[in-house]
């Protein structure tokens, strides 16, 4: 490929991007079901932009600096008042879908016993159901202003925990089979990541505090900032074993309470808005190849959606309206769990590459990404527009 | 690759550019030169970092948006005034060294008379010493804060100018030997471009102003501003066959006169100096290969680096001299006319594909890119420091 064509690829998904947000906001919906809509319309429906490398890498880097700017705008007071509470909701909301998934396989599939290469097969439609992708409704909230909310901030914080389960799970699913992998090293790895970022993360921001009081608002401040998001996403990823986004969430974590935390993230969101993330939702659009969906497929497909979001605003909710919120603020923290991207995709991904389903599950999960990522923004948009958060202002 | 080990180099690369950076800043010389060190450790010294597609992609958004970012700035009433100027400083600055650069290889390697292969070697040895690369200059020019003074503007349109006519050069050079390709064709596709960049432009021009007074400081204003920034370049490149760089600077120019056109260049900054320029300075000290040079080749290096030097200042100041510059102005523009980069690689490459030279000629390429790219900074910050420009306000 000669470099330059990347440029064509860069203009077109620029324009068709903002062309389609502006639109969808004229529709009253979020700007990013336009950007996924541009993603679809150029991709599987026009066959105008294919899915390069180069376009992967910065779709990744687009979702990384998302949750980069989550993480520096974290209340950190909010989250600690919040933790338990976003603990117990993520477990839930893990648990639910997990056993729903794996029902729904076994009601498709016949059951014929634990333990069975059946079984296995449905525990592991269970777990793709696992996992919430934050990014969607990360970006939804901040454009209804309402991020920072009480809400926003245990959506925020339960997706991050749910995220981290979701993997758990997963790596349990295949360690119950594979012997290679044991489930202990899994939980070993996560609480040493966590471990790693307390610690780490003390003493960086100690270190950046200093830093930024020498040099405030000085360029080297966000570079720095933005160092630091891509070396946490990628020491979580291979030393750890977490997603890479939970790191940059971390990374952002840590320099929240920092004087330039906000400087930090202006500069992330310039160049994430004019770049990187519009490249990360015209991509989930682009990805999807709907030719895959046969007739049999599809009513499995249509199943499993309704499972994996019903499962997810039930189980949240639920446990939500445990914790005395009111039906609203449950139905919104339910709604907001529902979304599943990119980590639902690597699963499904780990579970073909290790033959545990076939490749026709594919199409089943790119659906439910695109009907979580295109209805959950419209619904939480929706359900602010009718209850908005009376904790901070829109 | 794992999508995730991108993270790895993007941070590493951010860390020790700008560590880099702050250091040749300490010692008063432009962070560029840091940068392209940073490279140099990383690459060819320590074996740290390699180059990757991705980063190939990544440093070349990053000087298609220096050069966009150049072109905003433009002051479109001076370079009315400098054109037959700098028309004038371009073709000189081409000429020389191309005979420098011709009778060079003839000396090393014996004359055999016109038209015969040594002699078409000699012609290509020529053309690879013509193209100025712009963007160390103007990185530099606008960290000194004299890119919109009468001498910044002169070489900055002098060195767009000749990488036109090291195109058109190069083409010929080809068409000499090669019968597929029409001297005549070249041309007429560079004509084609400026008259499809002046009458697209002005029309792109009125557009862009009714859309910017509409939403003036909005989001969009800056994206469409990167989306025409990045098809000029396509276009540029697929359709006429003119560097995407040149493209960009058009792009940049095409919008120069509107009303955002600061509110774009800041945009555009925030995203290049944060991330994409970075790459593009450490990928030319990371590019270097200099095991491959061996004593016999050395010699030869380092003459082709004095006359490529000396040819381009010798060429571009005794021409601005003939325009009344002071002394100091015409080694100004000599200097800043030095540097060379990304073309002369292309044309090298060009020719080894070609079959004109061989692959040892590459070497000799990259250590006048790193010399140049070296010294260039240093010396304009000198004569600047020396006696700078009285026409802007550093």
């Amino acid at each position: 490929m000669e470099t330059y064509s990347i440029l064509k690829d860069l203009a077109i998904i620029l324009v068709v991007a903002k062309t389609f947000g502006l639109i969808a906001r004229k529709c009253k919906a979020p700007m990013v079901v336009g950007e996924i809509i541009a993603g679809l319309v150029l991709g599987p429906v026009l066959h105008i932009l294919e899915q390069t490398d180069f376009l992967t890498y910065m779709s990744e880097i687009g979702v990384i600096l998302i949750m980069f700017s989550a993480g520096l705008e974290t209340n950190l007071d909010e989250l600690k008042k919040s933790g338990f509470q976003a603990f117990m909701i993520a477990c839930v909301g893990v648990a639910v879908p997990f056993i729903g998934g794996t029902v729904l396989y076994l009601l498709f599939h016949g059951f014929d016993g634990f333990g069975t290469e059946n079984f296995f097969k449905g525990l592991f439609i269970g777990s793709i159901m696992t996992a919430t992708s934050v990014g969607i409704t990360v970006e939804t909230l901040r454009e209804l202003g309402f991020l920072k909310g009480k809400v926003g901030q245990i959506i925020l914080s339960s997706a991050i925990i749910d995220d981290v389960i979701g993997i758990i799970v997963l790596t349990l699913v295949i360690g119950l089979k594979d012997t290679e992998t044991k489930p202990t090293t899994v939980l070993l790895h996560t609480v040493l990541f966590f471990v790693f970022a307390i610690l780490g993360g003390i003493l960086i921001y100690k270190l950046f505090k200093r830093f930024d009081a020498r040099y405030p608002h000085s360029r080297r401040i966000p570079i720095i900032g933005f160092a630091l998001c891509f070396g946490m996403a990628y020491l979580a990823e291979e030393f750890f074993g977490i997603a890479d986004i939970t790191g940059a969430y971390v990374a952002g974590i840590i320099l929240c309470n920092s004087q330039d935390a906000g400087y930090i993230d202006r500069k992330v969101s310039v160049s994430n808005y004019m770049i990187f993330a519009p490249i990360f939702f015209v991509l989930i659009g682009l990805k999807t190849d709907l030719s895959s969906l046969t007739m049999d497929m599809l009513w499995f497909s249509l199943a499993f959606v309704a499972v994996a979001l019903l499962s997810k605003v039930i189980g949240c909710g639920l446990c939500a309206a445990c914790f005395k919120h009111k039906f609203m603020e449950c139905l919104k923290i339910g709604v907001g769990m529902m979304t599943r991207g990119e980590v639902a995709l690597i699963i499904t991904q780990k579970g073909i590459s290790l033959g545990f389903i076939d490749t026709t599950y594919f199409s089943a999960v790119i659906l439910l990404i695109i009907i979580s990522s295109i209805s959950v923004p419209i619904l939480l948009k929706l359900l602010y527009a009718k209850s908005p958060d009376t904790d901070v202002v829109a």
